[in-house]
């Protein structure tokens, strides 16, 4: 096993009526003017905004909103953010939603706290040496930003998405009350959980470090999300597993599962970001339309991992060769997105790219990880085209 | 399932070689005169107080020490270091060692930090209102003090021995590397073992409110200590079974095992604390010797979570009654103490009290709690007398 670093200092408010807590928190950190950013109308519809509103007035803390985080966020709203916060001298950051508008305020945060423009971060030339405190309050389980060094932005020119990770971004607070999340599109309840499980599967799927513990406490939470996701596609009012689910997507994605490894694979992830750039499809769908072609491009590189995968994730039986079990393992992987309608193909997803577009996302890709990436197997441009081609 | 706080705020730095990283932390976390605490004279001789302080020298940080913190740490030596850290200005603490050194550390911490006398926290009568900032590099895989919010410690006037718990007490940072562990008596080891896993049992044996999430990574990190105690057994210098325990002990009683319960049961611990504070017995060997009693005598009033537990976490076979499977479990939990070492009744632990003995200790236990406590089944005085008769 690898040496790692572990640092979740968010605290993490969890149940009903939890953002009751809101201005408390907010003092406790030291907000004084506070800048509350929020993606599209969810949060106005549901009432939320106005209730966080009234919450922060009553505690006679200063404020002001920006809207507009939407799915991939975008650049130039995080420099809309960055001026407004300096013009009205905020001073702490309220992210209202889920990754979008969480990822968004960390780019804010980091905008404010560093000289120079933010996009330099993303763009792998400086590392940030601060950012603004930030709190959230989550209405998606899915990203695992309200508990995660990492947020993803994408630059308009060029369609570029790119990630940055500090533990500067880590939220001071989350507030996770389940409850808020019971009104998601099943859709979007579906990409949560394959987003939660794939953040885990990531980590899960190296070919170094690997600890027991780890391993261990990363099936139980996989093992978790699976059976909850199917309850939420027949009941989505079901308090328990809208808890389940928005626990484990904290857990998932703060580094937990990942302790003693090299870090993990994560190319899914890297090859699905190109798609997002391009496409601007849901994160968690565009995940799962390509991870059966990555699986099967890569488990022979990543045997071991993969049939204990197999057997200890979605209990396949344990009959036959290695490589039997192993690819029992990433079909039923395959079947469980379709039972929560998730699409396992580029088609299935919407989406049908030219060859000429493949060979574009392969390129933008390969750049984007600095050539070559990969720990279940290293993969380079060639290796990625050929994944995309077969996902299609 | 309950609403609950996570916050575990501690950074940690694992691995080979990590303690080189402490001049850096301690910077980091503002120290600039620290207190280096420790226990007896094993971090002498290993060599790893003067590495400690010749790091300290080497970058320019004061420091004053102070040794002495025994197994049930003693309120004396707590007294002695507040005065000390008063009269040197101390403004950062360094626990060395295994969790005497930390929790008597932590006390130290909130005795410099609050007005009064330091006891009246343990004694229920205040709560702490801040600590000075504390970090640790651990000697000892056992209490998970190192990441916890609490703290132990018996006044020598009627040996009342009493926990403590605030966020206030969790260490900045924990340094934890497994090779430090490696020259650990076996009987200490097996020790550790034990009480890192009563951490865990004692949250997952409740009658409320548990996540299916938690009781996931409750019983994955179960079988990984189980497993590894007996790998140290026969190998002492395994370096990753060291790991996989090291690392379980920090998580075992963090607060992760017990997210959504209604906080656990606790009465082992709270049984054996009368021992540890009449008799001076390490604490893992006190709790195997009493949890078999306890567990036989309370089984029924938290039969799904018995039977559970011996099935995912003993793995015992799914044949018979509830209770049957139950038992099984209860009895497997005392094969495996027999097996590494660890006593499963008072007289293996080498105690054998009179009846008044008994008697005075369910009394002073009842006292402790209040009277009753207990989430498996609510024990009162005479419940407590039962338990320790049987455990005889």
């Amino acid at each position: 096993m690898f040496d790692f670093k572990y640092f979740t200092p968010t605290k993490v408010i969890f149940g009903k009526d939890s953002e009751s807590k809101l201005t408390e928190l907010i003092k406790e950190f030291g907000g004084t003017k506070v800048l509350i950013h929020y993606g599209g109308g969810s949060v106005v519809r549901s009432g939320l905004l106005k209730r966080v509103t009234d919450a922060l007035d009553s505690a006679g803390i200063a404020y002001v909103t920006l809207g507009g985080a939407v799915p991939n966020p975008h650049l130039g709203l995080v420099y809309e953010g960055i001026e407004l916060c300096k013009k009205e001298k905020v001073d702490f950051l309220l992210g209202l939603g889920g990754g979008s508008a969480i990822d968004s305020a960390k780019a804010i945060g980091y905008g404010v706290a560093n000289e120079g423009d933010v996009w330099d971060f993303y763009d792998y030339k400086r590392t940030a040496k601060g950012a603004l405190p930030l709190g959230v309050i989550l209405t998606i389980a899915a990203t695992g930003s309200e508990m995660s060094d990492s947020s993803v932005i994408t630059k308009e020119d060029g369609l570029i998405k790119r990630g940055y990770s500090s533990d500067f971004g880590r939220p001071k607070f989350a507030i996770l009350n389940p409850e808020l999340t019971m009104t998601l599109p099943d859709y979007q309840t579906a990409c949560g959980c394959t987003d939660i499980m794939m953040h885990t599967m990531e980590r899960y799927f190296s070919n170094g470090g690997n600890m027991e513990i780890t391993d261990a406490l990363a099936e139980g939470l996989l093992r978790t999300v699976k059976k909850n996701a199917v309850i939420l596609r027949d009941n989505p009012k079901d308090y328990d597993a809208r808890a389940e689910v928005m626990w484990a997507g904290s857990l998932a994605h703060n580094g937990l599962t990942g302790c003693g490894s090299d870090g993990g694979d994560w190319m899914t992830h890297k090859l699905e970001h190109e798609l997002g750039g391009l496409y601007d499809v849901a994160h968690g769908a565009g995940l799962a339309a390509i991870w059966g072609s990555w699986a099967r491009y890569v488990f022979k590189d990543c045997l071991h991992r993969f049939k204990k995968f197999a057997l200890n994730v979605m209990e396949v039986e344990n009959k036959g060769t290695d490589e039997e079990i192993a690819l029992r393992g990433i079909e039923a992987v395959e079947d469980f997105y379709r039972s929560i309608g998730m699409p396992t193909n580029l088609r299935e997803l919407g989406v049908e790219p030219t060859e000429e577009e493949l060979k574009l996302m392969a390129k933008k890709c390969a750049i984007g990880v600095g050539g070559a990436k990969g720990s279940a197997k290293l993969l380079k441009e060639e290796d990625m085209l050929a994944i995309y081609r077969a996902s299609v």
